[in-house]
């Protein structure tokens, strides 16, 4: 693979580099990870997108949601990227094959770029190939990144860690499934948008949203949004409402905190600590990447599993041989 | 400090020993670590204790169950070491100094150890002193080592992976706070003791029993363990009422597991995974270990930040650094 050409493709906005870019970065070969790492380094970070999290549990409408809002972006001249964060495909095995044909309209758009999540084994390693994937998909032009996440564990917080804004999708509910949304999450939300306010739905989506915006002004306002944030609202993916209000909330959410200078000093916080956690991905890597490491380390597993040398001894011994 | 006396004290049985080999194994010094590492390897594990982990959260009244239990199995001739993890301690920057207080007559028992927790900076640095710990306890000839820990976050798990038998400690309550308890600390619950079952709660306490007794048959029957575990039972503290059958259920528990060569399969699984775990530790401190090192990564932080150097170059370089 020629690394020159394929930054090319990418920088020329070529979805079909990006998706081999992607490819790249998915991949855990080390000569693969040698040449993901030329790329990024090639293409830089001088091109960024607007990075949005969106979060929300099967059910809610994702899909039909990004459909709508994704269309009315690319409406606007705006090119969008669409990432899937799925860590429960880690353990299916597989990828969300259904995301593109849930996306129709949007797949087909020039505009649009729809990228599956891919089958990886855990979360660290999803968390590093989003992040590369959303440098590529700024790097090709892209204006604006969305970021999909199911509601499960801990890959709410993981998005949130690597976009600028974070929606959290919901659907119409009694007052008793409020209680569902945990109030880290809640903490975690710049938007909440109550889908689904349509047909014989839309009343109660109207009195759910009155009960987020209630719970959300019982958290405490933060120092780097203006007034009324974070804030809930009701949309319909099925009658496409609420959409432009909604684009016009996180577009204002994003210029406030670019004039106040927290949008750039937060993003500065996550490459720093995107850079860290690389650094410590690819120490411990060490105990893998070596089939000699390896059997070092299962031998000393089982002489401390049998009581034949103590845990701190046979760790110090183990370390001894990665020091070289 | 001499290893070899410290060693033949704690041995010995000897708690001021025992005392100050915990202390030995909490320093983060590089020399105390390879004191420590000497010691445990000195000591061996061919003395092993009972390790029963015990959950609840404040107000369940776990010191006076520590008190009057540990008196109980003392009184049996059994020698009873009590740990403490607590990892809000962490937070608050001290040790639980109410520990030794609120344990009156089993810390002026001479056949009782009491370690109150120590201050540490994140959980994986209790578990590591916690687990060198309870091995200090067993090479002193301790029968039983408690371990307690509050019932918040991950510390339970931790416990439940270091324990041979994990017991929750619960309060008379009505039947909403029943689903207070989380799924996953019913899940590793061995017994769940409801504690208070005296005076006026007596009654609440055999209701919240029942209920208990009821959640947990509706989990799947372990393999591992013999009819009727996961149990329920009301105990009385202040009584010291129901303390007996207690420790009955939990030795044949053990029994049960022992003859079935489960309870040794799952303690070299658990050594296994400390090593393990205590490798990777030794690999991330090469992070902070070295000031050279930590300037370094200080350094390509700040570029990365800025966006000046990619986050898979600047880590590249910093790992062909650790590499030498």
């Amino acid at each position: 693979m020629d690394v020159e050409k394929l930054a090319e493709g990418v920088a020329a906005g070529d979805r079909r580099a990006l998706a081999r870019a992607i490819t790249l970065v998915e991949s855990g070969r080390a000569d693969h990870r040698a040449m993901a790492a030329a790329l990024l380094s090639t293409l830089g970070t001088a091109r960024q997108a607007l990075r949005i999290g969106l979060s929300g549990t099967p059910g809610v409408g994702k899909s039909s949601f990004i459909e709508a809002f994704g269309t009315l972006l690319t409406g606007q001249g705006l090119r969008v990227a669409v990432l899937a964060v799925d860590p429960s495909s880690a353990r299916t095995g597989g990828s969300i094959l259904g995301d593109k044909t849930r996306m129709e309209r949007l797949s087909r758009d020039p505009n649009a770029f729809i990228r599956p999540s891919p089958s990886q084994s855990h979360l660290g390693g999803v968390a590093r190939r989003t992040r590369e994937a959303v440098a590529l998909c700024e790097a090709a032009g892209f204006d604006v990144v969305l970021i999909e996440t199911v509601g499960v564990g801990q890959s709410e917080t993981m998005v949130a860690e690597m976009t600028d804004i974070f929606v959290l999708l919901l659907a119409p509910a009694g007052g008793d499934e409020l209680q569902g949304v945990k109030r880290g999450i809640m903490e975690m939300a710049d938007l909440i948008l109550v889908n689904k306010a349509d047909g014989a739905l839309k009343e109660t989506a109207t009195r759910t949203c009155a009960d987020y915006a209630g719970a959300l002004r019982l958290l405490r306002k933060r120092p780097q949004d203006p007034e009324g944030f974070p804030k809930a609202m009701c949309v319909s993916a099925a009658e496409e409402t609420g959409l432009e209000t909604a684009w016009a909330e996180m577009a204002a959410l994003a210029e406030a905190r670019k004039d106040s200078g927290w949008f750039a000093r937060r993003r500065a916080e996550q490459a720093k600590r995107w850079f860290e956690e690389e650094v410590r991905a690819g120490l411990l890597a060490r105990l893998t990447g070596d089939a000699g490491v390896r059997a070092k380390l299962e031998a000393l597993g089982e002489a401390v599993a049998s009581g034949e040398r103590s845990s701190a001894d046979a760790a110090a011994e183990l370390l001894a041989v990665l020091r070289g």
